[in-house]
């Protein structure tokens, strides 16, 4: 077996001079368990169980009713949509942190496609998440559009100007490459199509820029990088440009202009409230919005510089330590095309992530053959990295 | 100013006697308050809270992702449901909790209208809960029907076989009073119409049988009488016989057959999980599943008594000490007609809530001139509807 004492002892440096060294802190993170599943469900801040215990006992066993108004309830989407917005380039106002992604992408892609009507296609990336497929397929089907699903390399060559919206997450969840954001949204705009980006697998993790973009509508994840919990509420972005303009059909109570004022007729809020659909739930809401507070005062740059650093890291040595095992690798070589995690290749990936469960290393297994490793800024370490390569060498 | 003395006796006997006064104790209410919003939103169950440090500190905090299946996290959504689906008169496996009553509601009608093709009305009460006519105008512009809104008196003339779906609240969330449901399903199916009942006002403190009305689909709220917490989950109610049948647009991957197949194509799950769309919340949803603990053993029958009893109470002595004072009933006077919260009108409405609230008694407003008070058979006691009365003389 390769000798992994050099690369630890270098670990142990990388690790010692990370900015972002005193963020581990912040999470609750059990004794004993290296967290490599960051990318699926991010680990507990402090923070949010303190806030969730602020609502049990404080506005909620407390103030009860009357905190919907004396605690700010109704603010907290847009509060927390307004920690989430730094994170991916957009202005405070055009995030709101709300129901889930999948609940979310219908209503961006139901606003979208309305948004360009006579237009025939829907384009998604054929190899998106399935939740993303399925939504897209559903808004397809209620407009009567054709789905168009191409792989990834091929959607810019799907669009045309019957396409009327393209949609895409921006990190791929299996391979974690990283898609052309600019690119594709200056191709779609160019026919005069919508984008709507899902960036479950960016907030909190790769640098996106909306703004600079020009992307019109995109949803993303609160649980995964962003920490907020299991389920915890997700996002949409809406460009300012359209937010008075989009119309989405869960036209519930808080999306109105004015909830409380129990108007018969539907009126859409101003801006990106008019994305919100029914009562906010405040448990998982508060619990996101603590979360978020890991992030304070971090700029992207340097939770992408760590992840870069610790995802090539472990590029390195499995192609050192662990090539001759079996082990492929299953993302992009090239750091700059891949998001924060790394997935390899093996023919018994479910047992080796099993093996890995029982000495307490925990990371995911998609079928067929795909073992991911999530590596999130926030609170992985170099030293870890080299822990969990001497782990998968061993079993 | 009415000897309120020997109501407080008689309310002291009538709690002495109360079959259900053991499940006060189950709540965390706030010293100094007596609370009559447990129609807008249910305290907090102890329970709630011990499930949801549960969730903070040990299924998340230290079982993280492994909680999906080790703690059956996607259980929860059935088992919650199966704990409302007996208040309702539902068999278990026909109802799950999941997302806002608002994105429910979208959720049912769209499924309840896809299956009435051809058909060009969806029939709705003019009078039901604003969100109710919001989604409902949503559904119809979306399937290109006619929104016909009428009063909840005329609803039965509305129907013709050019009805669709009959959609109404069976508790009035203003006076409380009770929709016919089983006239009013029957009256719908006789044209081939379905229907779909919003229980918000219903579930936890007003019987209703949805198996005898044969009730085709049903949405309700879990904050309200069911104590889930501020914006806990909603749930969905389908007739066993439509469960397979039915399709509903917001098709994400926890309403799939296989979520965790990643298939590429949307093949609805089986019964009632295909109501599903996204990721489970979990923090709400362990503090519903728990808060749904204090309804263990009570019979329906039990709640209804009780609840007849305080709101009768309450109506005897407004009648008896305050018709003086400029306050009207703005519920029904008949029992039997009457949910579970009494509101009263009062030309300075506003005035005398706040006033309420300044001596601890809480209760809500709802514009013009309506005082609203929640009489929740789970703790709400004889006497603090005599001390409300005599707070209500004084203020």
């Amino acid at each position: 077996m390769t000798d992994l004492r050099p690369s630890r002892q270098r670990a142990a440096e990388l690790d010692a001079a990370d900015p972002l060294a005193d963020r581990r802190a912040l999470f609750a993170l059990p004794d004993g368990v290296a967290y490599f599943d960051g990318n699926s469900l991010g680990p507990r801040p402090h923070a949010a169980g303190r806030a969730v215990n602020a609502v049990l006992d404080g506005t909620w066993g407390t103030g009860l009713i009357r905190s919907w108004k004396e605690a700010d309830w109704l603010r907290l989407p847009f509060a927390t949509g307004d920690r989430i917005a730094p994170l991916i380039g957009a202005p405070p106002g055009s995030v709101v942190a709300c129901d889930t992604t999948s609940a979310n992408l219908f209503k961006a892609l139901s606003a979208a496609v309305a948004l360009r009507p006579g237009r025939t296609r829907l384009v998604v990336d054929a190899d998106d998440f399935p939740t993303d497929r399925y939504v897209a397929a559903s808004v397809a089907d209620q407009h009567g559009l054709e789905l168009v699903a191409v792989p990834a390399a091929r959607l810019a060559d799907a669009l045309d100007r019957q396409v009327a919206v393209l949609t895409a997450t921006h990190v791929d969840y299996r391979s974690a490459a990283i898609l052309d954001a600019a690119g594709l949204t200056a191709a779609a705009h160019d026919v005069g199509a919508l984008v709507v980006w899902d960036l479950a697998h960016t907030a909190g993790a790769v640098p996106i820029d909306v703004t600079a973009v020009g992307v019109d509508l995109a949803v993303g994840c609160g649980y995964k990088y962003l920490n907020g919990g299991p389920g915890a509420p997700a996002f949409v972005y809406a460009h300012p440009s359209l937010q008075d303009e989009v119309r989405q059909p869960l036209s519930g109570w808080f999306g109105h202009a004015d909830p409380f004022a129990f108007e018969p007729d539907f009126r859409p809020a101003r801006g990106i409230a008019r994305f919100l659909c029914g009562t906010t739930g405040v448990l998982g809401m508060a619990s996101l919005h603590a979360a978020l507070e890991v992030f304070d005062g971090v700029p992207m740059a340097a939770v992408r510089a760590k992840s870069v650093s610790l995802t090539s890291l472990f590029v390195e040595l499995v192609r050192d330590a662990l090539s001759s095992s079996g082990f492929g690798l299953a993302s992009p070589a090239d750091a700059t095309q891949r998001g924060s995690h790394v997935a390899l290749s093996h023919p018994d990936g479910e047992a080796v992530v099993e093996r890995l469960a029982a000495r307490g290393i925990m990371a995911d297994f998609r079928p067929p053959d795909l073992l991911r490793f999530g590596f999130a800024p926030m609170f992985n370490t170099h030293v870890e990295v080299v822990d969990l390569v001497e782990a998968l060498a061993a079993v």
